[in-house]
Protein backbone atom coordinates (compact mmCIF):
# COMPACT_ATOMS: atom_id res chain seq x y z
CA UNK A 1 0.00 0.00 0.00
CA UNK A 2 1.27 3.29 -1.24
CA UNK A 3 2.50 5.55 2.26
CA UNK A 4 -0.05 8.44 2.33
CA UNK A 5 0.84 12.04 3.99
CA UNK A 6 -1.89 15.06 3.63
CA UNK A 7 -0.81 18.73 5.34
CA UNK A 8 -3.16 20.71 5.54
CA UNK A 9 -4.39 23.28 8.42
CA UNK A 10 -6.03 22.16 11.72
CA UNK A 11 -9.25 22.88 9.64
CA UNK A 12 -11.69 21.24 8.19
CA UNK A 13 -11.88 23.20 5.16
CA UNK A 14 -10.08 21.89 2.06
CA UNK A 15 -8.62 18.84 4.19
CA UNK A 16 -11.74 17.23 4.98
CA UNK A 17 -12.52 15.61 2.49
CA UNK A 18 -9.50 14.03 2.21
CA UNK A 19 -9.45 12.72 5.70
CA UNK A 20 -13.28 11.22 5.56
CA UNK A 21 -11.93 9.51 2.08
CA UNK A 22 -9.16 7.91 4.19
CA UNK A 23 -11.54 7.03 6.78
CA UNK A 24 -14.17 5.50 3.95
CA UNK A 25 -11.16 3.63 2.48
CA UNK A 26 -9.76 2.26 5.68
CA UNK A 27 -6.52 3.03 4.45
CA UNK A 28 -4.20 4.72 6.94
CA UNK A 29 -2.20 8.37 6.32
CA UNK A 30 -0.05 10.61 8.49
CA UNK A 31 -2.55 13.66 9.12
CA UNK A 32 0.14 16.98 8.96
CA UNK A 33 -2.13 19.45 10.66
CA UNK A 34 -0.45 22.83 10.33
CA UNK A 35 -1.59 25.84 13.12
CA UNK A 36 -4.48 27.85 11.20
CA UNK A 37 -2.86 31.23 12.20
CA UNK A 38 -0.61 30.91 8.87
CA UNK A 39 -4.01 31.03 6.92
CA UNK A 40 -4.51 34.58 8.07
CA UNK A 41 -4.05 36.81 5.41
CA UNK A 42 -0.43 38.71 6.31
CA UNK A 43 0.53 36.81 8.52
CA UNK A 44 3.58 34.25 8.28
CA UNK A 45 6.43 32.56 9.97
CA UNK A 46 9.49 31.97 8.52
CA UNK A 47 8.83 28.43 9.18
CA UNK A 48 5.76 28.36 6.95
CA UNK A 49 7.08 30.49 4.62
CA UNK A 50 9.53 27.47 4.18
CA UNK A 51 7.21 24.69 3.95
CA UNK A 52 4.74 26.34 1.32
CA UNK A 53 7.78 27.03 -0.59
CA UNK A 54 8.40 23.24 -0.92
CA UNK A 55 4.87 23.12 -2.37
CA UNK A 56 4.09 22.77 -6.18
CA UNK A 57 2.09 25.12 -5.54
CA UNK A 58 2.71 27.17 -3.31
CA UNK A 59 0.18 26.47 -1.30
CA UNK A 60 -1.71 23.95 0.79
CA UNK A 61 -3.57 21.62 0.63
CA UNK A 62 -0.79 19.03 -0.07
CA UNK A 63 -1.01 15.04 -0.44
CA UNK A 64 2.22 12.69 -0.51
CA UNK A 65 1.73 10.13 -2.24
CA UNK A 66 5.16 7.81 -2.14
CA UNK A 67 7.23 10.88 -2.44
CA UNK A 68 4.67 12.55 -4.88
CA UNK A 69 3.24 16.12 -4.32
CA UNK A 70 -0.35 16.37 -5.14
CA UNK A 71 -1.77 19.65 -4.92
CA UNK A 72 -4.97 21.40 -5.15
CA UNK A 73 -7.82 20.16 -3.05
CA UNK A 74 -9.90 18.58 -5.31
CA UNK A 75 -7.28 16.78 -7.60
CA UNK A 76 -6.79 15.35 -4.14
CA UNK A 77 -10.10 14.61 -3.19
CA UNK A 78 -10.73 13.23 -6.82
CA UNK A 79 -7.86 11.00 -6.84
CA UNK A 80 -8.63 9.38 -3.60
CA UNK A 81 -12.46 9.43 -4.63
CA UNK A 82 -11.29 7.14 -7.57
CA UNK A 83 -8.85 4.99 -5.35
CA UNK A 84 -11.67 4.14 -2.43
CA UNK A 85 -14.81 4.20 -4.87
CA UNK A 86 -16.23 6.95 -4.46
CA UNK A 87 -16.39 8.83 -6.98
CA UNK A 88 -19.21 7.85 -9.21
CA UNK A 89 -20.64 4.45 -10.87
CA UNK A 90 -20.49 5.90 -14.49
CA UNK A 91 -18.14 8.01 -16.34
CA UNK A 92 -21.04 10.26 -16.46
CA UNK A 93 -21.87 10.16 -12.44
CA UNK A 94 -17.96 11.19 -12.28
CA UNK A 95 -18.58 14.01 -14.61
CA UNK A 96 -21.69 15.56 -12.86
CA UNK A 97 -19.78 15.17 -9.34
CA UNK A 98 -16.73 16.92 -10.72
CA UNK A 99 -19.40 19.83 -12.00
CA UNK A 100 -21.11 20.19 -8.95
CA UNK A 101 -17.52 20.45 -7.08
CA UNK A 102 -16.38 22.71 -9.57
CA UNK A 103 -19.55 24.78 -9.12
CA UNK A 104 -18.98 24.89 -5.01
CA UNK A 105 -15.67 25.84 -5.86
CA UNK A 106 -16.40 28.88 -7.46
CA UNK A 107 -18.88 29.78 -5.10
CA UNK A 108 -16.52 29.31 -2.40
CA UNK A 109 -13.78 31.30 -4.07
CA UNK A 110 -16.33 34.49 -4.59
CA UNK A 111 -16.42 34.54 -0.63
CA UNK A 112 -12.83 35.89 -0.68
CA UNK A 113 -13.91 39.44 -0.09
CA UNK A 114 -15.89 38.09 2.99
CA UNK A 115 -13.38 35.84 4.53
CA UNK A 116 -10.84 38.41 4.03
CA UNK A 117 -13.05 41.14 5.72
CA UNK A 118 -13.36 38.87 8.44
CA UNK A 119 -9.58 38.13 8.91
CA UNK A 120 -7.99 41.45 8.55
CA UNK A 121 -10.15 43.08 11.64
CA UNK A 122 -12.66 45.14 9.44
CA UNK A 123 -15.69 47.01 11.55
CA UNK A 124 -18.60 44.85 12.31
CA UNK A 125 -19.99 47.31 10.16
CA UNK A 126 -18.19 46.68 7.18
CA UNK A 127 -18.21 42.75 7.95
CA UNK A 128 -22.10 42.79 7.67
CA UNK A 129 -22.07 44.63 4.51
CA UNK A 130 -19.64 42.90 2.45
CA UNK A 131 -21.78 39.87 4.19
CA UNK A 132 -25.02 41.59 2.57
CA UNK A 133 -23.71 42.20 -0.95
CA UNK A 134 -21.43 39.04 -1.17
CA UNK A 135 -21.97 36.25 1.27
CA UNK A 136 -25.64 35.71 0.96
CA UNK A 137 -26.32 36.34 -2.90
CA UNK A 138 -23.74 33.47 -3.76
CA UNK A 139 -25.24 31.55 -0.44
CA UNK A 140 -28.83 31.53 -2.09
CA UNK A 141 -27.38 30.82 -5.64
CA UNK A 142 -25.82 27.41 -4.45
CA UNK A 143 -28.19 26.67 -2.06
CA UNK A 144 -31.02 26.86 -4.79
CA UNK A 145 -28.92 24.32 -7.07
CA UNK A 146 -27.89 22.20 -4.00
CA UNK A 147 -31.51 21.84 -3.35
CA UNK A 148 -32.47 21.16 -6.79
CA UNK A 149 -30.34 18.59 -7.86
CA UNK A 150 -31.55 16.86 -4.40
CA UNK A 151 -34.72 17.31 -5.30
CA UNK A 152 -34.13 16.08 -8.83
CA UNK A 153 -32.11 13.30 -7.31
CA UNK A 154 -34.19 11.79 -5.49
CA UNK A 155 -31.77 8.82 -3.71
CA UNK A 156 -30.86 11.51 -1.02
CA UNK A 157 -27.70 11.59 -2.34
CA UNK A 158 -26.40 14.43 -4.99
CA UNK A 159 -25.32 11.91 -7.72
CA UNK A 160 -26.57 8.71 -8.72
CA UNK A 161 -27.66 6.21 -5.52
CA UNK A 162 -24.69 6.42 -3.50
CA UNK A 163 -22.61 8.61 -1.28
CA UNK A 164 -19.97 10.45 -3.79
CA UNK A 165 -16.70 13.09 -2.79
CA UNK A 166 -19.31 15.64 -3.77
CA UNK A 167 -21.97 15.03 -0.93
CA UNK A 168 -18.60 15.28 1.11
CA UNK A 169 -17.32 18.64 0.56
CA UNK A 170 -21.00 19.93 0.48
CA UNK A 171 -22.16 18.27 3.75
CA UNK A 172 -18.70 19.53 5.70
CA UNK A 173 -19.38 22.98 3.95
CA UNK A 174 -22.73 22.82 5.30
CA UNK A 175 -21.58 21.86 8.85
CA UNK A 176 -18.96 24.59 8.87
CA UNK A 177 -22.03 27.24 7.86
CA UNK A 178 -23.96 25.51 10.90
CA UNK A 179 -21.16 26.22 13.04
CA UNK A 180 -20.76 29.52 11.96
CA UNK A 181 -24.82 29.92 12.32
CA UNK A 182 -24.98 30.48 8.55
CA UNK A 183 -27.94 28.59 8.45
CA UNK A 184 -31.80 29.53 9.65
CA UNK A 185 -33.85 26.69 10.92
CA UNK A 186 -36.70 28.63 9.53
CA UNK A 187 -36.06 28.31 5.67
CA UNK A 188 -37.11 25.48 4.36
CA UNK A 189 -33.91 25.37 1.73
CA UNK A 190 -31.77 25.40 4.97
CA UNK A 191 -33.47 23.02 6.50
CA UNK A 192 -33.43 20.68 3.48
CA UNK A 193 -29.27 20.98 3.20
CA UNK A 194 -29.25 21.04 6.92
CA UNK A 195 -31.33 17.46 7.04
CA UNK A 196 -28.93 16.20 3.82
CA UNK A 197 -25.70 16.99 6.12
CA UNK A 198 -26.91 15.23 8.93
CA UNK A 199 -27.45 12.26 6.90
CA UNK A 200 -24.17 12.30 5.39
CA UNK A 201 -22.47 11.99 8.64
CA UNK A 202 -24.83 9.67 10.33
CA UNK A 203 -24.25 7.34 7.20
CA UNK A 204 -22.56 3.82 9.29
CA UNK A 205 -19.01 3.91 7.67
CA UNK A 206 -18.79 7.85 8.52
CA UNK A 207 -20.66 8.24 11.99
CA UNK A 208 -17.63 6.75 14.17
CA UNK A 209 -14.99 8.94 12.52
CA UNK A 210 -17.15 11.95 13.03
CA UNK A 211 -17.91 11.47 16.34
CA UNK A 212 -14.15 10.99 17.19
CA UNK A 213 -12.61 13.51 14.69
CA UNK A 214 -10.84 16.36 15.37
CA UNK A 215 -12.90 19.43 16.98
CA UNK A 216 -12.89 22.64 15.00
CA UNK A 217 -15.07 25.13 14.03
CA UNK A 218 -14.29 25.20 10.46
CA UNK B 1 -22.33 6.57 -30.19
CA UNK B 2 -23.52 9.11 -28.20
CA UNK B 3 -25.12 12.51 -29.63
CA UNK B 4 -22.73 15.17 -28.16
CA UNK B 5 -23.81 18.78 -28.07
CA UNK B 6 -21.24 21.79 -27.27
CA UNK B 7 -22.55 25.12 -26.26
CA UNK B 8 -20.33 28.00 -25.98
CA UNK B 9 -19.85 31.32 -27.23
CA UNK B 10 -18.06 31.78 -30.59
CA UNK B 11 -14.73 32.03 -28.74
CA UNK B 12 -12.54 29.98 -27.88
CA UNK B 13 -11.61 30.35 -23.74
CA UNK B 14 -13.88 27.52 -21.77
CA UNK B 15 -14.88 25.53 -24.54
CA UNK B 16 -11.92 24.99 -27.57
CA UNK B 17 -10.18 21.98 -24.82
CA UNK B 18 -13.39 20.28 -25.84
CA UNK B 19 -13.69 21.28 -29.18
CA UNK B 20 -9.97 20.11 -29.89
CA UNK B 21 -10.66 16.62 -27.49
CA UNK B 22 -13.46 15.84 -30.25
CA UNK B 23 -11.07 16.59 -32.66
CA UNK B 24 -8.40 14.55 -31.40
CA UNK B 25 -11.67 11.49 -30.85
CA UNK B 26 -12.24 11.98 -34.06
CA UNK B 27 -15.87 12.32 -33.37
CA UNK B 28 -18.32 14.44 -34.57
CA UNK B 29 -20.19 16.67 -32.15
CA UNK B 30 -22.81 19.77 -33.14
CA UNK B 31 -21.05 22.78 -32.12
CA UNK B 32 -23.13 25.46 -31.02
CA UNK B 33 -21.60 29.12 -30.68
CA UNK B 34 -23.54 31.92 -29.03
CA UNK B 35 -22.99 35.18 -30.08
CA UNK B 36 -20.17 36.82 -27.71
CA UNK B 37 -22.26 39.99 -26.57
CA UNK B 38 -23.95 38.09 -24.07
CA UNK B 39 -20.91 37.04 -22.50
CA UNK B 40 -20.25 40.94 -21.99
CA UNK B 41 -21.30 41.43 -18.17
CA UNK B 42 -24.73 43.86 -17.68
CA UNK B 43 -25.74 42.42 -21.57
CA UNK B 44 -28.60 40.27 -21.45
CA UNK B 45 -31.14 39.35 -24.42
CA UNK B 46 -34.60 37.73 -23.21
CA UNK B 47 -33.59 35.11 -25.95
CA UNK B 48 -29.78 34.43 -24.04
CA UNK B 49 -31.74 34.50 -20.34
CA UNK B 50 -34.41 31.80 -21.40
CA UNK B 51 -31.54 29.63 -22.78
CA UNK B 52 -29.44 29.96 -19.61
CA UNK B 53 -31.75 29.12 -17.25
CA UNK B 54 -32.12 25.61 -18.64
CA UNK B 55 -28.88 24.83 -18.12
CA UNK B 56 -27.77 22.95 -15.12
CA UNK B 57 -26.18 26.25 -13.08
CA UNK B 58 -27.80 28.79 -15.05
CA UNK B 59 -24.18 28.80 -17.42
CA UNK B 60 -22.51 28.38 -20.19
CA UNK B 61 -20.21 25.64 -21.30
CA UNK B 62 -22.42 23.20 -21.28
CA UNK B 63 -22.28 19.20 -22.95
CA UNK B 64 -25.20 17.37 -23.63
CA UNK B 65 -24.34 14.07 -24.29
CA UNK B 66 -27.47 11.97 -25.63
CA UNK B 67 -29.76 14.53 -23.63
CA UNK B 68 -27.58 14.40 -20.18
CA UNK B 69 -26.43 18.04 -19.61
CA UNK B 70 -22.71 18.46 -18.19
CA UNK B 71 -21.72 21.84 -17.04
CA UNK B 72 -18.77 23.25 -15.96
CA UNK B 73 -15.56 23.73 -18.21
CA UNK B 74 -13.16 21.48 -16.33
CA UNK B 75 -15.72 18.52 -16.27
CA UNK B 76 -16.21 18.47 -19.75
CA UNK B 77 -13.38 18.63 -21.07
CA UNK B 78 -12.07 15.57 -18.23
CA UNK B 79 -14.84 13.88 -19.69
CA UNK B 80 -14.19 13.98 -22.98
CA UNK B 81 -10.06 13.41 -22.02
CA UNK B 82 -11.09 10.46 -20.42
CA UNK B 83 -13.15 8.99 -23.35
CA UNK B 84 -11.00 10.12 -26.07
CA UNK B 85 -7.90 9.03 -23.89
CA UNK B 86 -6.26 12.56 -23.27
CA UNK B 87 -6.41 12.09 -19.18
CA UNK B 88 -3.47 10.89 -18.61
CA UNK B 89 -1.60 7.93 -18.50
CA UNK B 90 -2.06 6.30 -14.70
CA UNK B 91 -3.71 8.37 -11.78
CA UNK B 92 -1.47 9.86 -10.58
CA UNK B 93 -0.77 11.54 -13.93
CA UNK B 94 -4.40 12.54 -14.30
CA UNK B 95 -4.53 13.56 -10.99
CA UNK B 96 -1.53 16.31 -11.63
CA UNK B 97 -2.85 17.23 -14.58
CA UNK B 98 -6.06 18.36 -12.76
CA UNK B 99 -4.17 19.72 -10.04
CA UNK B 100 -2.54 21.62 -12.76
CA UNK B 101 -5.85 22.83 -14.25
CA UNK B 102 -7.07 23.82 -11.14
CA UNK B 103 -4.33 25.94 -10.25
CA UNK B 104 -5.09 27.57 -13.96
CA UNK B 105 -8.91 28.24 -13.10
CA UNK B 106 -7.79 29.86 -9.89
CA UNK B 107 -5.49 32.20 -11.93
CA UNK B 108 -8.23 32.80 -14.36
CA UNK B 109 -10.67 33.68 -12.20
CA UNK B 110 -8.42 35.88 -10.53
CA UNK B 111 -8.02 38.08 -13.58
CA UNK B 112 -11.88 39.20 -13.31
CA UNK B 113 -11.55 42.18 -11.97
CA UNK B 114 -9.59 43.18 -14.91
CA UNK B 115 -11.48 41.34 -17.32
CA UNK B 116 -14.56 43.05 -16.12
CA UNK B 117 -12.90 46.30 -16.32
CA UNK B 118 -12.08 46.03 -19.80
CA UNK B 119 -15.84 44.93 -20.76
CA UNK B 120 -17.34 47.76 -18.59
CA UNK B 121 -15.64 50.65 -20.13
CA UNK B 122 -13.76 52.26 -17.30
CA UNK B 123 -11.01 54.55 -18.66
CA UNK B 124 -7.66 53.24 -20.21
CA UNK B 125 -6.13 54.58 -16.84
CA UNK B 126 -7.90 52.50 -14.48
CA UNK B 127 -7.67 49.58 -16.84
CA UNK B 128 -4.01 50.11 -16.86
CA UNK B 129 -4.12 50.52 -12.85
CA UNK B 130 -5.93 47.04 -12.84
CA UNK B 131 -3.71 45.43 -15.19
CA UNK B 132 -0.70 45.86 -12.93
CA UNK B 133 -2.15 45.36 -10.15
CA UNK B 134 -4.09 42.23 -10.61
CA UNK B 135 -3.11 40.68 -14.13
CA UNK B 136 0.74 41.03 -14.27
CA UNK B 137 1.53 39.12 -10.79
CA UNK B 138 -1.25 36.63 -11.20
CA UNK B 139 0.15 36.26 -14.59
CA UNK B 140 4.07 35.83 -13.53
CA UNK B 141 2.40 33.18 -10.57
CA UNK B 142 0.94 31.21 -13.11
CA UNK B 143 3.47 31.31 -15.59
CA UNK B 144 6.48 30.64 -13.09
CA UNK B 145 4.90 27.53 -12.57
CA UNK B 146 4.49 26.52 -15.57
CA UNK B 147 8.04 26.64 -16.61
CA UNK B 148 8.83 25.26 -13.51
CA UNK B 149 6.63 22.00 -14.39
CA UNK B 150 7.96 21.83 -18.47
CA UNK B 151 11.82 21.98 -16.96
CA UNK B 152 11.02 19.51 -14.76
CA UNK B 153 8.89 16.85 -16.82
CA UNK B 154 11.27 17.34 -20.06
CA UNK B 155 9.10 15.76 -22.07
CA UNK B 156 7.81 18.86 -23.59
CA UNK B 157 4.39 18.40 -22.32
CA UNK B 158 2.97 19.44 -18.81
CA UNK B 159 2.32 15.73 -17.35
CA UNK B 160 4.47 12.65 -18.61
CA UNK B 161 5.17 11.77 -21.98
CA UNK B 162 1.88 12.96 -24.24
CA UNK B 163 -0.78 15.44 -24.55
CA UNK B 164 -2.98 15.68 -22.23
CA UNK B 165 -6.27 17.98 -21.63
CA UNK B 166 -3.65 20.26 -19.26
CA UNK B 167 -1.73 20.91 -22.40
CA UNK B 168 -4.54 22.21 -24.28
CA UNK B 169 -5.95 24.43 -22.00
CA UNK B 170 -3.29 26.45 -21.14
CA UNK B 171 -1.88 26.07 -24.95
CA UNK B 172 -5.31 27.53 -25.70
CA UNK B 173 -5.11 30.25 -23.14
CA UNK B 174 -1.29 31.68 -24.25
CA UNK B 175 -2.35 31.42 -28.14
CA UNK B 176 -5.34 34.10 -26.14
CA UNK B 177 -2.34 35.89 -24.23
CA UNK B 178 -0.02 36.03 -27.67
CA UNK B 179 -3.52 37.52 -29.52
CA UNK B 180 -3.83 40.14 -26.90
CA UNK B 181 -0.21 41.25 -27.33
CA UNK B 182 0.12 40.10 -23.38
CA UNK B 183 3.33 37.77 -24.17
CA UNK B 184 7.01 39.80 -24.32
CA UNK B 185 9.13 38.17 -27.03
CA UNK B 186 12.27 39.32 -25.14
CA UNK B 187 11.16 37.21 -21.60
CA UNK B 188 12.66 33.87 -21.57
CA UNK B 189 9.81 32.34 -19.62
CA UNK B 190 7.25 34.30 -21.99
CA UNK B 191 9.28 32.56 -25.00
CA UNK B 192 9.11 29.45 -23.09
CA UNK B 193 6.06 29.30 -22.70
CA UNK B 194 5.29 30.76 -26.49
CA UNK B 195 6.83 27.76 -27.62
CA UNK B 196 5.29 25.56 -25.78
CA UNK B 197 2.35 26.20 -27.44
CA UNK B 198 3.46 26.50 -30.74
CA UNK B 199 4.66 22.79 -30.40
CA UNK B 200 0.87 21.31 -29.07
CA UNK B 201 -0.32 23.64 -31.77
CA UNK B 202 1.65 21.89 -34.80
CA UNK B 203 1.63 18.45 -33.22
CA UNK B 204 0.47 16.42 -36.53
CA UNK B 205 -3.31 15.23 -34.69
CA UNK B 206 -3.92 18.93 -34.23
CA UNK B 207 -2.48 20.94 -36.59
CA UNK B 208 -5.39 20.50 -39.34
CA UNK B 209 -7.80 21.83 -37.35
CA UNK B 210 -6.19 24.60 -35.96
CA UNK B 211 -5.59 25.41 -39.59
CA UNK B 212 -8.86 25.38 -40.12
CA UNK B 213 -11.33 26.15 -37.42
CA UNK B 214 -13.24 29.45 -37.10
CA UNK B 215 -11.05 32.47 -36.51
CA UNK B 216 -11.60 34.13 -32.93
CA UNK B 217 -9.52 37.08 -31.22
CA UNK B 218 -10.20 35.09 -27.43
Amino acid sequence: MPSYKLTYFDACGFGESARMLFHLGGVPYEDVRLPTINAVPGFQSDEFSALKDKTPFGRFTVLSIDGFDLAQSSAIHRYLARKFGYAGKTPEDEAFADSIVDQFNEYYASLHPYRDAVKTGKTMEEVKQIHDKVYIPAKNLMFKILTRILKENKSGFLVGDGLTWADLVVADHLYTLTNLKELDPEDPIHLTLRKFQEKIFNLTELKDYIETRPVTLV
